[in-house]
């Protein structure tokens, strides 16, 4: 790695006299940090690759927001992620790099420039109703441009239970699952009772009065009776999209 | 009824002359309220046939207990349900009438003197989990001394829904419905969903960590998607199996 | 039934011999949910005649809720429900068909097309001040449009105790009672004392400060101490008419 | 007064020359807030005639307790309230004074000294259950102590509500009145709408599930929506009867 | 009283004769609320003056303000005062009344016709900030309306004490005090350590962050360690001047 | 599988006209939910290898425990895992079978009877503190019950990096990461910035004050700025454990 | 001092004769709080070199901002600070004093004109996120006014502990630290553990769903496990600005 | 330094031929992180003198505790400070040091083996009521082992505002100062409004009701309107003792 070789460059220039020890103590003594941390994001990125540079829109400017693009599409050859992208966003990354797509209902824009298939399974994406689908679809699309393969099983709550039922087969084949649900939340308990694997649930802000913006289905899926779930902040597609994808990588195996 | 009838005394005697009209204004003056009360008291208990004599025993002392039953057992011939009871309670009430009977799990005692059965159809009981048990038991018997048929389905939690499933037939044959549920308490939408009877939601403080006390599962019942469930307090299963009975009386005709 | 005959015309078929039983079987595999999903429908359909297709407006683009519209009205007879509707929601709709009204407080819109009255007393709905009349009116709306009669009595918190006890005649004629307040919420206390039916507490979002949404008013009712009362989510006009509405049925008698 | 005196005694040395500009200065710099403390102190002590000397004993020994008590005994000629008392604290203070009294269901010892009747009308306690006694007590023994004729109207909670309306003319004849309730803690709100004097509600922690350790009740007060209604802490009696003391006696007129 | 004369009237028909006993039974059985209503606000009525009429205006329309004032103009002589007012309401109620008065800062609407001082002392209003003063005005506006002289103090918080201080001989004059604060609302426990009558505390919802719309401020108040506070909704100027005034009366004495 | 043969069964019979139709239909009526309910059980055991049978022992008493586990013991030939457990459940347990281990810290009762490590990487758990140990070793000791190979890195907190860091190293060949931690619960946001593997956060209820049992490192948690992060309930360290292992596991294929 | 002289020049026309001692005890009974408060105030101006006269725009019109900026810059020749600024206010108070420069990043207005370093080390603002830098910018500009050197390490959050510890050199040689974060606010405990000298923690309202508005973050770094880190308000930087100024002076030595 | 002259050593052994820069490489690579580590505690260790070493007891055995200070004692000659700390725990650590003390209140253990006075000026230390004493001595106890003058100011609470102004001239003298209140917690501000120095707001969980365990005071606290004012947790005594000795010492100048 970079970091070994310029520590090893510096002690075999300490070793043939061609740098004093002091010299050596005062490279060593600066950026000990800062290599290691370069030193750690160059390792990493070989092993993250098919992650997409990703940028939270909420908050900038669709100036901002098409700068900081045009930078990141110099840095790497990864695809690129917006997420709470408006309209005007849009407009101006596309000026930026017109490959960009702007995905309306999970309010993201993709620049896709690497197709590869990196997840090994289906990540299957399911919600309780159909508002809660802008959640769903940030998921989902963040899953797509992490390189998996994706499927979207909406509108299946618990309160007409044989509509999730009659999907059960689909939801069987499935590697990781993302339940999505406002309201009273209880998809992901009824999701992990029919599967043996990992369940993210992701609260939504769907709801109105009791819910509080999301509280209480957030306390429903934390305290879910079911095993195999976690749990992700209200409304947050992208952090269920992006843990779904860890899960569904190839795992580290134990003798490395 | 008596107030008329002492209301009817008193214009009889104006009528005759034997009470002026200055006492009978004294006389209607003073009590109108608490008259009004008796009256109401009387008229209802016709009607509130088989409705027990009740006593919360929770803060109160074997010996209050005691005193209030003797009491209680002389005002109606209706039986006596005595909630968050010990056995220390017991004991004391037994001396009192030793037709007194301990219902453990459901941390009541009964009284049972009128075995008429005034419920329509079944009343039942429904729990997600096994802990859920007592809550769920001063419900059933706070149902069954109102004088219900009641049926008990017990440790059918979402995270499991084929144990629910196994029982529809069931289910769907109850005229009243109490779903019993701690920790993410999403047994009420998932029954709901099943029936097309009215169900009481009645969220426990079963649980641990994020449930706090049980709000979690009141939150999810209060915010539940299916439509026919109304919720009662956190481990009320008096209320809920007073709500039921009171649901699954005759009700009262149009053109009464 | 549908499906029942779709499941009798494959057994038929089978029965004949033009359908081996592994064409069968694979039929019954593929969708043994969906199918039992139907059947339920169905077999709900006809125990639940007189419930009214529903929409939920909120978040839907008129044209959405005209579409809808437009395929409910072809999937049976009953009546149509569209709650929490703005006029341009209303604007859509009537084009689809001009029999649709606004009930513009309740903020419904109603497709009237079956007037048969299947409610068996009558459903009160009260309110402690005349902030809550939209909620209130959503819960009226819902119930008639289910087909029950129903009564007003608005404006009679219990700041003004007189007020609610002047019409206590005609309260205690009602089946089955809706108690809808902000604020502090204390009506559904005072009412359930009053009267020996189900009542049904709607905690509303009026009021300001400490009342935190309706939070307030949603713990008053929770814990309230009358018997013979339960609870839906704040400003939940349609969950409470509906809960009501299952009430005010025939009930499932015990010998089903 | 004793500090105008004091003061006046240092200017009358000054004036006289025994005392030097400077060391009246000195002495007037020194304890200028102190002196004015006592001065305040008191000239209130003038005005505040029958206000008890207080000790809050939760979390004091008995022999703390009984200390405090023989100094504060000999500072005035004012009764001495003692609050959440225990049986241990009594045995104490009863050997300091053996005209301690105490009064179990308040919680609380009172030594008399003085018994004038400083408040002008009745203040008046109700609750809304038995249980809510205790608070109700130490209110009621509270208001007591500062010399104010107390009547005690208890067990009217709402979902009862002619229990209360049976009392509405003594109701009507009280100065100041003081609402203890727990559970949904309506009562003040009821009281407050029969009477045109000022009410003072008293949350209880009396209730389970969601009531939160009085919390619900607090809300229920808090946001009363009728007039003339002011809340104090949960549980606190005392807070209460003190507040309804200072209301209770002669005002401040315009003129002073 | 009109409700006693026509009880007194119909005892003496049926003295008479001229009534059945049954007639009689029938007119006391139909409106014994509703009479005992209307004599409970008559008499009332008697007592309350200069208690104005009263419109909570936020969420009417000015058309609905206006029709509101001009029945109220009819009821009473007593002055008309509307809060939560915007400058529409006021164009809308001016037309009705041309007296009608907007006092801007309260947000209220004041049509005076009865000059008349019913209070005994002086009401002091206090505020922390000057952002408190809306919230103060209307308290103070409401004071007035009610009859009484009040004085204002503003922005005398406790992070400047000796602002505070230095009006402490005025404060010391005060008959009842309003303590009026957002932020961490400390306001009313040091001006409560200063005087020996009642103080009215009213949290705001100044502030940002983790006041939680003037929760922080509620809680301080409610929570204070001086005697002689208690505590209305959060910005209820209205109540806090209500009760105000109610305690500034005369007092109900004793033996009546 | 059996119920897949008894519909074929079913199905040959009606085809061989040894069944009618309208008997097929029948059968097929009664119990679909039932055989479905059973069939999944049995489906999912053959792929659920290595799932410990377990016990929630909290609120169970000793011989409750025992009873379970010896009928469990007959059920499978998994092991069998008993959280929550105390010394007197382990008595009771151990003479069911002498097997038993009892893990004090984690507080688990474990009878391994497979041996098979079913995991394809290494579960890593860290904590912040040492009082974090018990919830820790209850994620260890169920991952390890469910066949994976677990490492400790316990005492890492956030407060001091240094610790952390030193053991980056470890940390980085882990495929599935624990992060338990109490008071402000930081630790899981820093490993998920260091790794690029799944972390299962763990708020634990240890700290004081504004911890509330555990919500504020819950909080954080849930509001985690690093991607790859989920979250459990509080001290659901069973949960976690459970959830890491089903990540460990071999993945379900794409092509499945 | 002014007050000391006042008194002084008082006792000595009582000394001679001059002032009798009732006409001293009138003066000194009139304004002793107000003398106090002049005297406290002049007195503290005097230590208080540096410190900025301070308005709180929010709420204020750019009217009323422009005439208090007049008043204030008569009243002192130090720096005048204008918080929560928008370009309105700006412009308005430019026009009264043409020095004044906008920082609209930090939402503040500047009057420059005292130019002297008041602070003895360097105050370091540290951010975790980009979305931070508001409430930093205003800590910044609130310091720099009142004589301090600022230094700013912005986006340093703890997902990505190396871009925080490569500046540990930098933080190290900080005298007092302010860290500035949302979402789950871990970054004050790994600054606290990285440095032997004060941080003040600001949380802000950054984030998202279970972030309620800075909640999480406040409650993470109340909790913080590291020693030496203490809290202001959500997004209160001009509160850490100022609390990091006063830290930042020459300390009031043990023997003043 | 130690680590510093370790790797100078490494190098001067590589430059000498003595070790391989294989060998090299590998002993920097494994503890990179640990010697950077203890690097920094050496380096912090000149610094930090007169920093105790710190054992928090709460949850630790006797025994435990006894060894952890044992091993604590050969580290350092620091003071050692067992925070938390019951009888057992003395009688425990008094056997390891007989120079062990018990601060009973203050709940704390002190092994006194260093007088140095390292802080510059006087940490005062004040509380509202006497119950907030047992946190203040905690405060006062850390501030006084780390090297510190401290004064105490007990019992001065808001609502007798005099007792605090009587020692304001005391008050101004201090360096910092650490505000300790429960209930309403308004005696941070109040302090802060006084001084022109650093205020550590220490909220205590003292009071009962609506305190929420010290929620209220908390709140007070964060929202306080005073400049200059920080807080930590609820009851954290030690934290407010450690900061204020951290600001309390020698400035880390700007040249340095």
């Amino acid at each position: 790695m970079d970091q070994n070789s310029e520590v090893r460059a510096l002690l075999d220039q300490v070793r043939q006299g061609n740098l004093s020890v002091d010299q050596a103590m005062e490279r060593l003594r600066i950026e000990p940090f800062e290599d290691l941390g370069y030193a750690k994001v160059d390792h990493h990125r070989a092993i993250r690759q098919g992650v997409p540079e990703v940028v939270y829109c909420a908050g900038k400017t669709p100036e901002q927001t098409a700068g900081i693009t045009e930078s990141l599409l110099k840095r790497s050859q990864a695809n690129v992620l917006l997420t709470r992208a408006t309209p005007a966003h849009f407009e101006a990354v596309r000026k930026v790099d017109d490959r960009a797509e702007f995905r309306e209902m999970a309010r993201c824009i993709v620049i896709h420039r690497d197709s590869t298939l990196y997840g090994l399974g289906t990540i299957m994406v399911l919600t309780g109703g159909t508002s809660d689908m802008p959640v769903a679809e940030e998921a989902a699309v963040t899953a797509e441009t992490l390189g998996n393969k994706v499927e979207r099983v909406y509108d299946v709550g618990v309160a007409g239970i044989h509509r999730l039922l009659s999907q059960s087969e689909r939801i069987m084949r499935a590697n990781v699952l993302i339940a999505v649900a406002g309201m009273e939340g209880a998809l992901a308990s009824v999701v992990a009772g029919l599967v043996d694997r990992p369940v993210i649930a992701v609260p939504t802000s769907v709801g109105y009065g009791a819910n509080f913006g999301g509280l209480a289905a957030l306390l429903t899926m934390i305290n879910s009776c079911a095993s195999g779930v976690s749990v992700v902040n209200i409304d947050n597609g992208f952090g269920a999209g992006y843990m779904a994808a860890l899960i569904n990588r190839p795992p580290r195996a134990g003798d490395q």
